[in-house]
């Protein structure tokens, strides 16, 4: 259910052909599905503009498989389906469920595809310090594409060789929000952000080893960036970078 | 300077008004004022949209005067000019040189207005948990302000009383983006980016104790958002968080 | 033994059948069991009103054993058994000793029922934020309903969708106590707290990632949660906030 | 307004006296009273049996009063009135409001005491561990008698003596609550804890020095009590302790 | 080589059998034996009375072989040797060298007892919390054993049931020098030091989870101990503690 | 009272003198004085052979007052009086009780001298690694001395010029105990401890800046000394490692 | 590309057999080579001496065999190529490109060497503190050796037995920059430092337990070393130090 | 003393004119200077061609004359002299000392000039990243020239206007060290670092606030530059990096 299934229910009253107590008990009676161990919050695609996305990490491929299938049974929704932090096993019953099903391996995501329109406005560029911070990134990526973005991504281009950055300021120039994914001492968001004059969404990653605490140095770094255009998301979670970019980037 | 001024050299540059060489002489020399102590950036009001600002903490009042005669020497430069972490002490100086110069006490900000223009798209919604949490939130509002966005806020609708924030939520959905203030478990902005589909962007403050460990709390409860809207700024900073919402507001 | 044993022991005094030397004998040799590797405090079923709760981590499948072996052999005992932090390895030993022991797999407690008996006065509400919560949860609720009390549960009510949570208001304000598990940000005991004029037990959980910590920022946000009838418990400690919950409901 | 107010307006509706239209305003007008800079949650009594308290801790004397004031107009309620964190400056103008304020300078308190009446079912008693943490323990006995509770208190019992701590046996066991204050290693609820079959509220003090980095290592001390029927606040929380305890001993 | 052998070569000295340029280089070349990845610190049993001690952890079996294979060829050296953090893969080549070799599975210690000599004055006791401390509480038994003292144990008197622990004063009071192992909240050694006029060597074990950090809290506990004759070593290092423990028993 | 006066009630009562009741009862009635706000534990000096030390932080000159008075009232004990973390503040009235009160300024230590005995065998020697860590060191030596010990120091020592340490060998070799301060890197203990066969005491203390962390770098570096005959007390805390070293001097 | 090939084109240019035009294509081709996983800063040679060092971890086999045959291509350039934290399965396709490559593997090193050059001007030594540091002491070796140096080194000279460092003070003050590589307390670089007028690399290692934290207590003791010829790499990072060191010997 | 002064004595005694005892009784007595509270290393001059620097933070104004008198008596010494971490209370008594002295409040340094010398081979760079850095840029200016070095400097560089640096680049490439000190991420070593092929000290700064947590963040950054010829010295420490610096320069 999107806003114009509200705005079709509303008019129906407005129309006279729904009674509004009716009415009233629909919207009542959507906001969620009970599935017991989890409840499916349908209303959220109305609320927030997406279905809600299922947090693969903890759970088991049944309480999955079930969650997608009550998503899948709500008829009137065109919105994409997305689990994030899954793995082969999670996968395996969602593709039983709908051939659309796509295991993103690297990135750990399986996505449903129902709807490739493009809903944002402009491009969103993710780019990535190293190599090793691929994975993160394609996260950031294929959350983004699934939302209906225009992505554009470029990686490698970290702070030490800032000619690979440069390199690319036509792509920069372009973006309408950035998604920077960096690891280690997480520079590149800083350096991004002075050149540009639109959002800059930091992801910092675990990439890296000793004093690189999992990410913690790359974090807090981008939290004190003095670049005044960044904000910042949990360590890898390019997932929720690309949520925030997508919820800009539709304004 | 801003985006029309480089436009205007490069369109003389067309008209044959002005040689190539002159106007890259004049670009050239352009991107910054050196004090010795500091190198004013001019050339971000051209790249970013808004004057550099000034980070008063650990300036001497000298150094901030300086720095505010030079911008203020850019004559051809309407944009409005901001002092961060500034104090009565700082202000001083400056409210020597220009009349319009102001200081917000509550907020520690030192603003220069000299343009009212308002170039954001919608409204700013500035939101904050608690009463103690207010000098953060008016550091985001007049920020935001002085960047040229209309704003709205209220304050004191942290979640052990959820009522009073949603007694709020025809001002919550009117809002292009919403800035959020909270300290000690910081947990405001979870429930607003979920009744939300627009930005939010998430200021953990200071206030708190013991365990709140000067805003780690709040800040650590920000980043693990299980709202997927939320992108949070370094603690205290609510300027971060207008700069971000300002440069969203103008998409 | 419990408190009412113990008033048998004295009335049995008071009638003369006891002489006090060997009441105090009696007493006096009671207090634990020696194994060597452990000593069994059966005096706390006396001290507390609930049997010595075996911590099954760091031990070895014999030593667990021999514990609830000695445990059993307390013939005028009919308290409840429970080990936690357990796993199929440890409880294959126990299994042998007693039909009535049940491993619970998602919760990681062996409990060997030997009462049915309800003993606390009112409902324990047992909600968790996520459904990757669960385990957490379950182990709460094995183990107020093991100390004979009657509980309630409702999962993946988080804040981001708090109409999830309102959905139940009518189990919330039935409950006596109430128990709270959530991951990541730890947000859901202050919401639940601020609804309800009981006390609200809270258990962060390790769910999440990156500066999640591993719970700390679960933890840190609910000892600094502004609903001021939250008190805390360690991360993923479902079984200590059921035991203080059980403490609370047999007032 | 108390419960058995809501009572009464429930009951004049029953009775006719009074519209159910008229009602829900009545309650919907309610919940809180906007004073800009905070919202008072009047409904918190009506929720929670005890009026919402003022966190004096970064609030002006002029908040503080204004707050006190509007509260004092509630001519309906008969709940005392507490300000948390409070100092000689914030008492100034409270002080001009009610005759019956009173500062208590150890605790940081401030109090206006409206009704005397004990509605707690037992005692709760404070146990301090060390003398340097008696301000922290006098929050938590000041706040619950203002919330209308017997309370027994005995101080400097930490656990390097332990007689002085076996010496209050009889308090200890004739008391239904129990709230612990340490600083150090903070090892006190365990001891406590084990001793008792009653809940035990843990107040880790940011008493020491060093290692003690604040209160932290009190507080993990706390979380990793060895004793099941402990839960813990906040350092230096000895308000939220006795919130906590105040709602058990209405059970 | 110890003491007394020191001795004997400058008593030779003393009596004209041996030249002082001969003895000077007997002592020179004595320090210490290179075997390249390693460098054997002969020299220390006569500094400090006991050979040097191999870390077993992050050596390959040939590395720990070779050390051992180089301190047996020390004939005059009739001290113990001992291999901490060892592994059954480790002791595998150690057996190889001598019969005398013994793994001690529980505490990861590989032992070659050569004298059994007790040089300690008194008797060293052992204590540990709970049953999960023992493998820590094991390493110190069996260093402290093997370092020529009289140990006594006992486990399992965590301070939960302080009863356990003073059912065995006697003991208590019989010791030289206490050590006391305790995860979790780490406040044994508080309530031992109270009790007895030794000094008592506190070892923090990771037994625990969540906020226990993996043996930080009882760390942070023990260094903030309120009893004043207790003093720390690292977390889990049973062996360093009976090491310290050793130093005092033999004075 | 000390041990021999415990031996004296035990053998007047041995001679018929005293009834064992009323020996009980003295005995009883001995274990501390309980002044309200402290009680002051008179049977530790039985138990630990000396009486109990007053933490001045955190307490009024008032308290620090009272507990003295009470202290000096015990006629028959002849224990030296201290208090640590004290100030000048505090000191005024006690140097009204009792003319031999004298106040350590550089240490922050109360000391009232009653008896000169030396009690302890043999020297304790106090080591700091740079000047800044005098005053830790003077509180480690003060209180050696009040408790009955013969006292070396050597200042200024650290391990970036090990030559000044080694031309202190003569006195590092004569010590039965060694104390080592150390701010910084916290490096000396272990030179220290590798030169040495006796127990050393290392103390981390606060001086540093930057990564330090307050002492923390210190504190760690210790509890990891590669030197095994070191244990470790609390950041600045020169009276817990003088307590420590009487208790082994008294060995 | 090395400065010389730098030279040849800029005085092919002088000697008027290159265009500057040309000249100026051939170096903006040059700066990388972009591999969509990767972009290769070919002109790193050129600005830093040394080829871009690929990290390995993170890195798939292929994205790694890709690079390296992307380097193996650049035909003028004869740098030797290095990749660090790498494994057997990482080292099994880039065997196949080139027949000198070879895998350290204690040290996670794959080279290829193609130049055997001195470039260094003096000795660079490499120490570390205990047995268990030379994985990454041998990563500094390996990596020193690569980029053209002369490299020395000595194992297990840690500072508990002293005299194993000064028995090496020959080759201590033959060096022209030292490596110090040491985990638990991290002492050794102080000492060393004292002893020197040359730079002292400092490398904290993950050797230890406990309180050590993977390396976080040698890292803080090295920052704080009171040796002022200190600087300090990330921990582990033995790569690091070397690199470091070749920039110094180099000069 | 310096490194030809030593060459001299030996000289004296290959000449003849000194025996060799009477030589080594010179060199043997000049180790140091004990004050008491200090001891002063005058042979660091010799073995690091640099003495004894004070370090001021928690030395009394007596202490530090004390020690400048005893360096200043010298007489054969032309080191400077240098106090770091000083006040003006600290400069009082050392300014009567002599007439050179001199005080710089920016960096709290107190200098004794006594030779101009230039002994460095290159220049050494200072950068920093804010004008707030200025105070630790200028200690490390003030100390690398106090040490014989030919300095350059600027300031106000940061990566968030990548341009003001790049616009040094001829003067970066001109130095043969590079001393770059950056608060809030610390990101500009890694830039830096990235485009010179010279050695790069990074400073982290206590400069910014919230989860700058005083340098940590920068700090963090530093360790994990992914520029390879970056290390690391203690926020704030200036003087460590010229000193590092100055000890590369001279070689």
């Amino acid at each position: 259910m999107n806003q114009s299934d509200l705005l079709k229910i509303l008019e129906s009253v407005k129309a006279g052909v729904l009674a509004p107590g009716e009415a009233i008990e629909r919207l009542k009676h959507l906001p969620f599905e009970d599935l017991g161990f989890a409840k499916i919050d349908h209303h959220r695609a109305l609320r927030q503009g997406f279905a809600e996305v299922i947090f693969g990490k903890g759970k088991t491929p049944q309480q999955v498989a079930a969650i997608v299938r009550a998503m899948l049974r709500q008829k009137d929704s065109r919105h994409n389906i997305l689990v994030t932090r899954a793995s082969a096993k999670l996968f395996a019953p969602v593709k039983k469920l709908n051939r659309a099903a796509k295991f993103h391996a690297l990135s750990g995501l399986i996505t449903i595809e129902r709807s490739a329109e493009i809903t944002g406005k402009g491009t969103i560029l993710v780019a990535s310090a190293g190599t090793s911070d691929i994975p993160v990134a394609e996260e950031a990526v294929v959350t983004a594409e699934v939302m209906g973005n225009k992505v554009e991504h470029f990686y490698d281009v970290g702070v030490a060789g800032i000619h690979r950055l440069l390199a690319h300021s036509e792509a920069l120039m372009r973006a309408r929000v950035v998604i920077v994914c960096a690891g280690m001492e997480g520079a590149l968001p800083s350096v991004v952000g002075g050149l540009l004059r639109v959002p800059v969404v930091a992801v910092p990653t675990s990439v890296g080893y000793g004093a690189s605490f999992d990410g913690l140095a790359a974090l807090l770094g981008m939290l004190n960036s003095c670049a005044s255009n960044v904000s910042v998301v949990n360590i890898d979670n390019g997932f929720g970078a690309a949520y925030v970019a997508s919820m800009i980037n539709r304004l």
